[in-house]
């Protein structure tokens, strides 16, 4: 089934430009068959029937929409190994990840399922009402939200699965009503391929319009770049480089009519070593760092790639054990070539920094391996040049030494937005951490305690996000059920009457949703 | 009390730039004092005070918060007759309409003081962990909404109380625990000093931090514009003109860390009349048009600028009707030269247009009153020409004659986003209506039937906001409780030891506010 198709509303059709090619990361070899980028007309006829299709995909019972997120994701388990198979030569990611992503993949797609059946998402509120106020008679107020129309996802290259076609964006999108035109990241077409007739499928099996998914090729960027101007595209989904986010940042804010773009960009996920922690248990930490900065070849979003802690022998006793560990990791295969070299030239960078210590280096590799790296600095040196904040996406990661106290706080306030922030405490070390919970909550997005940002829980409570620069919008994030608010607004109905009221709002409450009566919670009990 | 002052933090302080004074519409008069632009110097030291006070002020009990907010209330209602003097003068705007918007503006405070209250805007969620998890145990996810930081409102000339210094976007603001920094309005400076004396004066009594409020006067557009510019602001609201808008949006979008802006900036309304309720009650629906057309002078965000109906008689009666009423009605002074003399022009390009016919004109005044109009053309020449679709702010509508149901759809399918659509409908007009909603949803932020977007209810399920160009961001609203959600950004916390939690995750849930455990809604009782 992999035919190097793309998928226009229902077609699998072929594009005619240049040329997308997967590689094989662990050999270098270059992947059957070739694909070709979408032609300007394909991606205007996907464009055309994702709008075609809006008004009535949004329209369809809240069941029928769970039952077409809970088929795309039967449907990608349904691939078995030819899926499996594919993403790991695509990725050079080793099975037992690439199996866990396609788990999570369904997953999050079976827990928008349920979010959509459960309709709080749409966020139902009334204020009856009040014919008898004075001086005038209050009207009756209710309010939804409903999706912003279809919506832009790119495929990312670290989670070929997660991230990609049928990743995040695409489930909260499609879950919020929204029709979805997908761009393939060119290192995975193959993997691209199966997912988006994975969807195809359901759209077919579910009676829904076809245009409420297309997946598209670009050999270039010409057709991303068209995508996200398309005046019927309302939004962006984005997994990537800081450089690609805020290019589509640009194009988006240039349109006639600008769009939200949710672009998750770079982070270096700082981990604040505490004293007492350090004192405690400082080999330990050592060990589940390294763990940690290795996972997927350190190419998560979530990655470790900076450690602060304040100097003296706690500090120097984790650095050597980190080191000894490091030493004897294996490097991992890189997602691309070019990652690949970008991750070399991170490194060397910081190995050839007059004021950066090389602690240690991982196992030397082959090909496109990641040779893992650990490196230390001064608070002062880290302070003083913006390089050294910069992330190099792959196991490597800085150890930022501070005199004391006030200069990790200064260290921890010239941080940019982040993802994640990890605390490694012992009961000894609450107050200090107390002091810098304030300032790590206006720098990222999630605050661990004891652990690493590597390993996204989707739950409800799930932010992943962060202010700008680790996002282009830190109101919101990619992972969890409050993905589902980026593709929605808010619309008020005064006065209608009830059968002209969207049924969320209608006085039977005939979708047994939990509403907003008057400013109170009204709950819907089970059963 | 009017002593030509504004605020920097809680100093008192004049500025030395350029000049800016009121002036009295309804007479030409210029009044006392004069007021002069902030300095650089002076805004920068606004905005240093907003940076440093933010920690402190977020982190202050809701209770205080709240308290903070009613004292503002309180004090701006305890300025009695010296407000309502001044605000008439700077704005032509007659007593009973100041006194209400009075009331509107202390009652919005009270509003989100009672939202701070109650805590729900937290929106607090509780992933619990889950130990026994295979293969991997899940960890303690928590999240909470914290502020996005100091922000920077821009008072609006066309509601100098209710959308100005305390208006929604500072109540808001300050709910969400933002530091504000307000830019004044130039046309009523001197209500404008009294409002920031009274929010002045309610830090004070409050013990909070100077720097949660300050507010700064701008001769030109220099202030205004530094201010969006400076990385210690967070995030704008304004409410004003398109080129405005558009203005501050660029700014914020090419700052090195872009922010969010909410603009409120234009909008035409559009009033859709169906047969049934034409022929039902045409003249009253053309009475109530006129009254609603004449409110403030059609100097509202949300004036019926546009009639949408199907040639016949029933729309004939209805012309007619309003023609008469609309020739009965005695200019209102408007809020200032520049607002009168393009209203002036706006008008004078409908009468002038070839295709547009001018149904009636209102009573002559003199000074800056501005004379209704409402003017006439047919659907193809609405469509063909985009200026017609843009907004004459003031008394001004225009009728658009359609043949056809057909036309009657592609009239309102070629709209821009608006703040409201306004649906007057019989019984028999019920299926019509349903055709037309899911486009109209498409196109604007609330939907009302029969009656007038003027007239905005400070409720729960309110949403003054809709989709660009209405506003920068279709995803708010700024009128109504969820307008506290534009300044407000989630942080998940995983596995953080309970004395290290925030108040409103804590397991013994302190703050005894509505939350999210496992995704059910646990709400708590009152008493």
């Amino acid at each position: 089934m992999i035919n190097g198709e793309m998928f226009i509303g229902g077609r699998a059709v072929k594009g005619s430009v240049g040329e997308v090619r997967g590689v094989d990361p662990a050999t270098g070899e270059t992947l059957e068959p070739a694909y070709a980028g979408a032609t300007r007309e394909q991606l205007d006829e996907a464009c055309r029937l994702a709008w075609e299709a809006f008004d009535s995909y949004r329209a369809v019972e809240p069941e029928l929409r769970a039952k077409f997120l809970d088929t795309i994701a039967d449907n990608i388990v349904g691939l078995g190994e030819e899926l499996v198979a594919r993403t790991i030569a695509e990725s050079g990611l080793p099975r037992p990840r690439v199996e866990g992503e396609r788990g999570r993949t369904a997953g999050q797609l079976r827990l928008f399922a349920q979010v959509v059946r459960e309709g709080r998402y749409v966020e139902a509120r009334i204020d009856p009402a009040q014919p008898e106020r004075k001086p005038l008679p209050r009207p009756d107020v209710r309010s939804r939200k409903i999706p912003l129309g279809p919506v832009a996802v790119f495929g990312a290259s670290n989670f070929p699965l997660a991230f990609s076609v049928a990743g995040g964006d695409t489930a909260s999108a499609l879950a919020a009503g929204c029709p979805v035109v997908a761009k393939a990241h060119p290192a995975h077409p193959g993997t691209s391929e199966l997912v988006g007739r994975a969807i195809r499928d359901a759209v077919e099996a579910c009676g829904l319009p076809e245009g409420v998914f297309s997946l598209v090729f670009d050999s270039g960027y010409e057709i991303g770049q068209a995508l996200i101007a398309d005046p019927r595209i309302k939004a962006v989904g984005f997994t990537g480089s800081r450089r690609g986010g805020l290019a589509l940042m640009k194009i988006a804010q240039a349109r006639p009519e600008p769009i939200p773009v949710y672009a998750e960009m770079s982070s270096i996920n700082p981990v604040l070593l505490f004293r007492g922690a350090l004192e405690e248990r400082g080999p330990q930490i050592a060990q589940a760092f390294v763990n940690s900065l290795m996972m997927g070849a350190g190419q998560f979003c979530t990655s470790p790639g900076l450690l602060l802690a304040i100097e003296g022998e706690g500090l120097d006793r984790f650095t050597a054990a980190a080191a000894t560990a490091l030493r004897e990791t294996a490097p991992g295969t890189m997602l691309t070539p070019g990652i690949h070299q970008a991750y070399c030239a991170g490194v060397e960078a910081l190995a050839r920094h007059p004021k950066v210590d090389t602690v240690a280096r991982g196992k030397a590799g082959h090909n496109y391996q990641g040779q893992a790296g650990l490196f230390s600095t001064g608070a002062d040196a880290f302070l003083a040049d913006a390089q050294l904040k910069e992330e190099v996406f792959g196991s490597s990661s800085l150890v930022v030494r501070c005199p004391d106290d006030a200069a990790l706080a200064e260290v921890v306030e010239s941080l940019e937005g982040q993802l994640t922030a990890s605390l490694h405490i012992a009961e000894a070390d609450h107050d200090d951490a107390r002091r810098l919970l304030p300032v790590l909550e206006r720098k990222v997005g999630r605050i661990l305690v004891n652990g690493f940002g590597t390993g996204v829980e989707v739950t409800h409570a799930m932010v992943h996000g962060g202010p700008f620069p680790s996002t282009s919008d830190g109101r919101s994030t990619s992972v969890g059920s409050m993905a589902i608010d980026r593709f929605l607004r808010p619309v008020a109905y005064q006065d209608l009457p009830d059968d002209l009221l969207p049924p969320e709002l209608r006085d039977s409450n005939p979708r047994r949703i939990d509403r907003l009566v008057d400013g109170k919670a009204m709950v819907v009990e089970a059963g």
